[in-house]
């Protein structure tokens, strides 16, 4: 992110501008989630996101030119992030990450339906979702379709199916 | 890439198995330039990879399944890295990892045509690449259809283009 790139090469590129993992985390958690405040980010983090790291990240992202940072006009002294066109177009690589993510690592299930269904939904979701979150972060039309509700309710429907009571629970080893 | 993973996200659990940005640089250069032997992945790296940080990301990327490593039969003490079938699995998301850097980070003209022939070839050309490198890597059987050949002349021709004398050179500020 610093000095002179080290290749032409755009995955060379790309892997410098995002920086290392909390970069993609960060950017996540204000796409997917809608995380828009400093507090948000840090509190809600799945993976116990450390507030330095936080705070070095987010400058990094706004100097990158992947995030932008404005003041909350229903927050007094509250700012709010929120993601550049650069960053709306992360989302084919998010997905492509996430499509990965779930054949060849140990995801959680409530955690992967959102990937499963990113990926099943192919380009058409994509753009889809491109747009909504143009409406949230770009001030753009906001598109009949709202892909993240979509998204939310499928996790929700996950999270409900995991929680009913199991009519014949077996001891099972982990696999 | 030891301990706990953070989360069960499968964009995070991506990230953890992928390391830092070296990971995917020594993969990039396996899969695309087909580097197979250590001497070759730290001398012809365009990013002037270190001979330790070589060292370290090739041992996490066996360990994490992402690389073999067997005896290379026409080369005595040498070792000949291969790509398993998850690493060949990468090639979608190093296509948009490509794809998003040549359009929002300063790409070389050569070092950005096998990017943007793989973003416009779509899964059709990802396949035919992957089953490549299957042939190349995992004894599979080799297809008609070779994109690294295809992809390799299209580099050729643009570095041909940048060689031959403007007829009517102009001096010009860099952009």
């Amino acid at each position: 992110m610093e000095g002179a790139p080290r290749s032409g090469c755009p995955i060379n590129l790309t892997l410098e501008m995002l920086g290392d993992r909390w970069s993609l985390i960060v950017i996540r958690d204000v796409m997917f989630g809608n995380r828009r405040h400093y507090r948000e980010l840090l509190n809600q983090s799945e993976e116990g996101i450390a507030s330095n790291i936080l705070a070095d990240r987010l400058k990094r992202l706004l100097e990158a030119g992947l995030l932008s940072k404005r003041d909350d006009p229903t927050h007094r002294q509250k700012s709010i992030y929120s993601l550049t066109e650069p960053a709306i177009q992360l989302v084919p690589l998010l997905v492509q990450m996430g499509a990965w993510g779930v054949r060849h690592t140990p995801v959680s299930e409530e955690l992967s339906i959102r990937a499963r269904l990113l990926e099943q939904g192919g380009p058409a979701l994509w753009e889809a979702f491109m747009a909504e979150l143009r409406a949230m972060h770009l001030g753009a039309p906001v598109p009949q379709r709202s892909v993240l509700t979509e998204l939310q309710a499928a996790f929700e429907a996950v999270l409900a199916q995991k929680a009913r009571p199991a009519r014949a629970p077996r001891k099972r080893s982990a696999p």
